[in-house]
């Protein structure tokens, strides 16, 4: 299938892009998405899968990820083993040819470690490809395989991010850029191609930072909460320091999203039994290089409860759950991560149907009767 | 369409990437490929097309290019107004997912002013996306907008490419890298991902330096001539020089290719109506910047006369100078560059039409028995 042609895009300019991102009273559509970070997939009779084959697996996921009605796919930049995705915007590329409608970004680019300048040609591209789809995640990153691959001192972690969003904030105001920092060449009266056609939205991924979600605010990206431990609800604090600091700022409404992983199948038994034993596999092996605690049976099991950040279990469960955080956030977006190294690709496409065609569906239907009056009174852009 | 199954292309590791590049015997299959620089296409009824519209427009430009029977598609790095096609890779992993037979690559990739762990990850993951199809032409860069944006000197050009080329030789062996130069951070038995599946045939790009030339022979890639101004016999030398170097260092045979502007139309004489207003006018921007003398009309005669660099006519006049000429420099494969800023998208889809549909099988029949014969010995494998 082809991108829309772009003479009507061009006729049509508030199709696309903006309507996520702003709207004048502060009410947004709510958009559930899908995030993978490229998690080697493996296949039942082959063991795992090549880079180059789990790299197909994920575009054949986001051609999926439109039929079955999800709002957004999101792939996150990985330069390991068993996350073979360091070009995630070449997947999502792929993904776009395919696609009409789905929403496609990085979640997250690691802006940290990379040029803005290159970064926002690579979306400006992408979005002109996928005919105003694309968006933008930045984060430090909690994955920082890149920082040494790239010559980069993981001591100048917050400086490097907090030029590079500035300059990259610059980049997305359109027209020539002037520039000067410590962390890439000053640009002087540059014009930066290709232009973009249509706003590409962009949010900042933020882990538990409060630093993070005022200089989102500041330079009037949204906020995207990445919850991967402990309860979700102590994160409604940095929901409502975004919407102060947005006014502090100045700067139009933005809306939050949460970014958390998790695994969907027939039912909760079935999806624990997938997901649990990848899910120890996978953080053990993080824990040797990020600290974190290995998880036990137990603990594992109050984190996909009510409390826990991990949303796995059936369709019910995992909807439930969406919608009561999503509302204790304060947000209006949902991007579960779905995909562990390991978990087969039969496994990680049958959690993709489930969530578009039983997950979505239900935190709809569930969604609040207050969210969808406001959203009455203008015309509702959904993705 | 999707790319062909992984398995099946993991159980035929011969199909793919290989034959184009390495030959016990020294033949080659010819190939004959497109490239262009994603020039700023126009619409007749709406003018020059924005940036968004030029890089869908070359989209849609290589999925004709596989319909009409191309071999390769080739897309330059360039970072202006004109040419607004900073992220080719991008774009080449769109074509990609929407064909299934043709090579595509960069034409040229500007290594000088990138990263080479950057440009291997990408093209890595094109090649993956694409089931092996993927090629890179390594670059100094005749167009060198990207020093000033990215910070480098000009006064560097040399080191640069020299450096990144050994960086870049190093990546494409596979397995853990251990490099230390000037021009980037050191890597320490660093994995580089994602692995490729089968190889990447990479060439570098000479524009009329002899180093150039030798260089690709030491690296062991291939050789691509790019002439764009002059006699094209000129360049034998480089051609025997390059298949001398390869035997000194001990390297395997590699193919000799030809890059060259041009244009085909019905007749020689709508050919030159429709290319040389606008050539006049491209050459001339250019020539502020760079130095090109500006074209008259009788010179521009001479250059697209059986002397001259350019390839501008009706399907008979240019298949008959590609035969000439890939005799004359004993190379075997022609990637005619097509399209100008302004020229209208219409008339460059028609340019690419008349390519596949007439040159092509012009060429094919004309190109020498004895190549042929040398061929039939061992299963000839076409992009």
């Amino acid at each position: 299938m082809q991108p829309d042609d772009s003479l009507s895009l061009e006729s049509r300019p508030d199709r696309v892009g903006a309507p996520l991102v702003v709207a004048a009273d502060g009410a947004f559509p709510l958009v559930l998405g899908l995030d993978t970070f490229g998690d080697r997939t493996s296949h039942e009779l082959a063991g795992l899968d090549s880079h180059a084959r789990t790299i197909r697996n994920v575009v054949e996921q986001g051609v999926l990820a439109e039929e079955v009605g999800i709002d957004f796919f999101g792939i996150g930049e990985h330069h390991t083993d068993e996350f073979p995705m360091p070009a995630a915007d070449l997947v999502l590329s792929a993904i776009a040819a395919r696609t009409t409608r789905i929403r496609l970004g990085s979640a997250v680019t690691v802006l940290s470690s990379d040029d803005p300048v290159r970064v926002f040609q690579r979306f400006s591209t992408l979005n002109a490809i996928s005919g105003g789809r694309a968006e933008v995640i930045l984060g430090r990153g909690s994955s920082v395989d890149s920082f040494p691959l790239f010559g980069y001192d993981l001591a100048d972690y917050e400086r490097l991010f907090e030029e590079k969003a500035g300059l990259f904030a610059e980049l997305l105001k359109g027209g020539p850029v002037t520039w000067q920092g410590t962390t890439r060449a000053a640009l002087r009266n540059q014009d930066v191609v290709p232009h973009t056609e249509t706003a590409l939205p962009t949010w900042i991924g933020v882990g538990g930072s409060p630093e993070s979600v005022l200089r989102a605010a500041r330079y009037g990206f949204s906020l995207m909460l990445a919850i991967i431990g402990g309860p979700p609800a102590r994160f409604a604090p940095f929901s409502r320091l975004f919407r102060e600091a947005l006014a502090q700022y100045g700067q139009p409404s933005r809306p939050v999203g949460v970014h958390a992983p998790g695994h969907v199948a027939a039912t909760d038994e079935q999806a624990v039994e997938e997901f649990w034993p990848r899910w120890l596999e996978t953080i053990r092996r993080l824990s040797e290089e990020r600290g974190f605690r290995v998880p036990t049976r137990e603990t594992f099991m109050r984190d996909i409860g009510p409390d826990g950040a991990l949303y796995v279990g059936s369709p019910e469960t995992v909807a439930n759950k969406i919608v009561t955080n999503l509302t204790a956030l304060d947000a209006t977006r949902f991007d579960l991560k779905l995909g562990l190294p390991g978990l087969s690709q039969r496994s990680a496409m049958a959690s993709i149907e489930l969530y578009g065609n039983q997950v979505i569906p239900r935190v709809r239907d569930a969604w609040t009767p207050s969210m969808l009056d406001t959203q009455a009174d203008r015309p509702v852009h959904q993705a």
